[in-house]
């Protein structure tokens, strides 16, 4: 078979072929994403949070797992090396808590039900589970960073759990299992 | 609110603490990811790929996307500063295609419908859309690594998708709609 170049790529396919950003985000639109927030405590004490679909595991020996976020986030001075962050894990169930760690800054620990954990850490009990991992690694591109945690101690549900999805802008809840990996 | 001790926080949820490797694998289970297939040439113009649930976007400006890769894998020594990748999207309707490209390594490209794009990429036209990127960063992180890509060109289906979804040990397909995000 002989290669292709971009150009005739695009008569192949019968659709345009899209550049650079607006490449990177026509092919985002059709990837779905496991929807997590991550929290972690100010020097003093303040709890931070985020929601995040960015959330990764990257090997399990040593057990380790990543996230991004932008450099101009408010909450990336307070994931550097050595800080103590929790990822959660949500399910449909919380939606809410979703929305709201993804809303304004000021309102995100008002009415919500967490707990402080060691270092200050926020902790939200009716996530389906949480990792607390310590900061290994802050990886810079461009504008943006790789966090990477060594993962220390978890706690999970013990319920049945509906993943919640992220794609297209919208959260979605977990379909039909088509297939087992075994 | 009095900050917990790992001890305690048991107390508190009622269910074990999980502990490294473990808590890794516990919480993860629970977390549900986007499938993706990576391709790249080897340099005899081979092509290689695999399966993933890895993959994130890194930033829109400029447009980056990463994934994670185990640095063991055979494929991992073509995927080097510099090298052409595909990142291809899947719906429900390449669960095949997925699980082939996550099966025996000498079986991946054999009976499945592929061209052959620039510098011998292979690409999957019956994938939703994929998004064609150079390697910039590989990040080693003990016995693996985080691959971060330059977007340079992608494709997308025109026809409404269902996302390929990855959870607990099997393959998925998106539920219902719950909310937008806008």
């Amino acid at each position: 078979m002989d290669a292709l170049t971009l150009s005739e790529m695009s008569e192949e396919f019968e659709t345009p072929t899209l550049l650079a950003s607006d490449a990177l985000k026509a092919v985002f639109r059709l990837h779905a994403s496991g929807v997590a927030i991550i929290t972690a405590a100010t020097a003093q004490g303040e709890p931070i949070g985020f929601t995040a679909t960015s959330v990764t595991s990257l090997g399990s020996n040593p057990p380790l797992a990543s996230f991004n976020i932008a450099q101009g986030s408010s909450s990336f001075e307070h994931l550097q090396k050595g800080s103590l962050v929790a990822i959660h894990t949500l399910g449909n169930q919380n939606l809410a808590l979703a929305q709201k760690l993804a809303g304004p800054k000021q309102d995100r620990f008002n009415e919500v039900d967490f707990v402080t954990g060691p270092e200050g850490l926020p902790l939200f009990p009716s996530a389906t589970g949480y990792l607390i991992g310590r900061v290994r690694e802050v990886f810079a591109v461009e504008a943006n960073a790789v966090v990477v945690l060594d993962a220390l101690s978890a706690k999970v549900s013990q319920e049945e759990v509906k993943p919640l999805l992220y794609f297209q802008r919208g959260y979605l809840t977990a379909g039909q299992r088509l297939s087992d990996n075994f």
